[in-house]
């Protein structure tokens, strides 16, 4: 593991070459960063956390059809995935008012939107990852109109699987972010959900209360982020309430 | 003219109760506004020449068959209308990289695109006229995916025009902003041009000197704003080169 060459060095994440061809191996760090990396902290555990809900779902995913990256789960904080080419975008789900598009159109946090809302912004630290729109898209070739069809037909599919998961244990998915990737196959291209799916890329709230479980805890100093993802992780069954024992190692290393 | 009843005041225009049914008489002001209004100034003569130069694109529009609200012009400062349920999104097109769109995506003033693009801003001064997507647009209803189709179709039959017109007196089409309104016609609903086109609403750069002859003159402060729209008026043949005689008044009032 010392050993093995890095590709890629990400805020929460690090990628390293796979022991297959075209995979790779997805490490999970303890890092949390908001509002362009300008807040940052480590905190333990978030790592362990968010490589088993990942796994959970991006595997649900795949178990229904809807191609992700994720091909199994090797320890604590590292999985196996496929190699893609990444599409420079983040595509977000929205299915409430929150974050920047509350702000941004002038609408009260947790209003219900008419439809699902697709946003598109450009992965670009140094710009502050602006929303973009299709025709910036097309015209930049970030995407063609085909791949742009196809990441909403994916973004779609992933809200309503995730939003039915999140449903049955009491959550509300009020809006998501995710990466989604090209892979080659003989002489066909298609598009696969990437990168993960976690508290950290997702605005989780308790339906009956509103409580926010995700990233908005640590962006906002509203309490516990590890008790926040591990209340997820606990409804969801992926860790068992206690907490402290997941396959043998100690959850928290 | 001291009696009739104002409809709408706007930064740059007043629109008053026409004498027909439907109509309204747009009366062009000398205030230009930059920056959201966060810069202000009463500039002599500039409604002349919008209320001119606006009567020139409207009028070829709708001589080629692109519906506008222009019917006819009636003095120095006021044109007759037809008056429109407006959408409450600015249009823009974009041929070269300029402005907030060259800011946002960090791409170098002046750059010629790969096609022009079309962008909807929010009209809502509170919220700075924000950047919005088709899926935003549709989602609240602004408008619908058939409005935004028309929309589009407008916006680039209203830019090859108007690059056309400029391109054969040396001046470039950067980009330009219009608004769009509806009218109903018995059972039926289109979409027409509406408010204006001018220096005010376009980016125009002479082609060989790069020369700004539009608002930017006023919003950077890089000269006179009325010598800048004087000349695009005189280049059209809409002003006689010295300015001061046009149809019996003074050009400045």
């Amino acid at each position: 593991m010392a050993r093995r060459r890095m590709i890629y060095e990400g805020k929460a994440k690090i990628l390293y070459e796979g022991p297959e061809p075209d995979t790779l191996i997805q490490y999970f760090k303890d890092d949390a960063t908001a509002f362009n990396a300008q807040k940052h902290a480590v905190i333990e555990g978030k790592g362990v956390l968010n490589n088993r809900l990942s796994e959970h779902f991006m595997s649900g995913l795949n178990a229904i059809g809807v191609p992700t990256h994720f091909i199994r789960r090797l320890n604590m904080r590292e999985q196996l995935v496929r190699m893609v080419e990444i599409i420079p975008l983040e595509v977000v789900v929205r299915n409430f008012a929150a974050g920047s598009m509350a702000k941004r159109l002038g609408i009260d946090e947790g209003t219900a939107l008419p439809r699902p809302i697709i946003e598109f912004y450009l992965k670009d630290d140094a710009l502050g990852d602006p929303l973009v729109t299709e025709e910036h898209v097309i015209a930049f070739g970030w995407a063609s109109q085909q791949d742009v069809d196809d990441m909403v037909a994916l973004a779609l599919r992933v809200n309503d699987f995730v939003s039915g998961v999140m449903y049955g244990v009491g959550i509300r998915l009020v809006d998501f972010k995710i990466e989604i990737g090209r892979v080659f196959e003989g002489d066909f291209q298609r598009l696969i959900v990437a990168d993960e799916i976690s508290p950290d890329s997702c605005r989780l709230w308790d339906i009956e209360t509103n409580q926010k479980l995700d990233k908005d805890v640590f962006r906002h100093d509203i309490g516990s982020l590890t008790d926040a993802y591990t209340e997820v992780a606990t409804r969801l069954g992926v860790m068992p309430r206690n907490g402290n024992k997941v396959s043998g190692p100690k959850l928290v290393q």
